[in-house]
């Protein structure tokens, strides 16, 4: 893992599970959404402000393995990384590890692609120096 | 379409809208799980009660592709089938279309397995019926 | 019950319930303001036009009593009855019962202002028509 | 402000706002429920752990005193203060305070009682020790 890899951490919520008695499948989304947004604030870039200016960053693929699930009470780690997959298109790769153990609960590749107000495609000039060549 | 193609219908809830007025990502998977969980209902399976008795459908993939988002106030259906990919493994081929246009919003495969009380992999006859060979 | 008594049904979906089984608490009052701008859209108030418009429905107040639980599987009405309370205040009486048997799962009075742009209390002439003298 | 109040601090995630750019009012109950659920563990209660032993800690009311409203990337505080209303009731007194100015954003009192595995009220001895006298 890289030193300086983008991550957050985060505790599961009672409230997040579901009759299971684990995370429901769809609030890994929330976190990982979340993690994003923490590091495209980090890297000074306001996803709510860029909404408020009409650019809209729009998910258009999500591919989510789930590996393990969480419980109750269980702290987590939501990593993230960008990468660039064409001229208006990236790619977030993101994990989730359950912590102290590390182990590996998810693995995301969330494809995006910036929209203007008339909902055509758009670069997004703020977007560029987070991208890994991939 | 096949004329007996397993599908419900549904409303967008204004609270499931986010900042971008659209309906949130992470949404999309309650839409399908719900549709989901109708279907093996309406093909007998209980999902609740399955859960009761200690076999969990785990899912282990979800690819989840954005083609337009749903707003507030719109209709749409969620379609159901079910694929055979393995002895303990399944999918669930999903589409979420908007109507009246009947508009393609977002395709979803979920793949998943069933597990026992120890988390060990499990066929589960009941499913072996609504399977499609793929 | 009055005739002509708004309400909607709506049925349980698994992954509104929590650990314990049960729909989790905090779901009710997505229940209860599906159901308001239902009825708000009834009678030709779009809520998402409105804040669109700038202009806020609040809540101020929300209190609710929960009397049963709703399970999985299970289906309900959510009944909205509007009353007048000040110059720019009112309140959504409402209830969620369960069906067939029209058991009383939880009663709720949500009460509200209009604000404008500025965050100001702003009375919404087409609330008027709507209140009942409490 | 006792010095020895239970807090947590959170804070807003953007998934967690809705159509008019604030956190849904829907919201604020998971925020009082994860205080709650951190206040018991702290105090050695765990509540996932209560559930499985078929000890259920049920509210009965909730009231929610809304007076501003989170934004996106707000921080705030949520406290938890608990009191004894009767044998087998009790009721948690919560505030939601942005920070870092303090301001109140919510006030809640959230009531509730012990139930058995049959649905019928039942002395939590557990609780006694958090029991302030009201």
């Amino acid at each position: 893992m890289a030193e300086d890899l983008f991550q957050i951490t985060l505790e599961v919520r009672d409230y997040e599970c579901d009759l299971q008695g684990i995370v429901n499948n769809s609030v890994y989304q929330n976190y990982l959404e979340h993690a994003r947004h923490k590091f495209l604030k980090a890297k000074k870039l306001d996803f709510a402000k860029l909404t408020a200016e009409g650019i809209h960053l729009v998910v258009i693929k999500a591919e989510l393995e789930y590996k393990k699930s969480l419980k109750p009470n269980e702290t987590f780690t939501v990593s993230v990384e960008m990468e660039k997959v064409g001229r208006v298109r990236w790619a977030f790769v993101q994990e989730i590890r359950r912590q102290p153990d590390n182990e590996l609960m998810l693995k995301g590749r969330i494809s995006g692609v910036g929209l203007n107000q008339n909902g055509r495609p758009h670069v997004v000039p703020e977007l560029e120096p987070l991208l890994k060549q991939a």
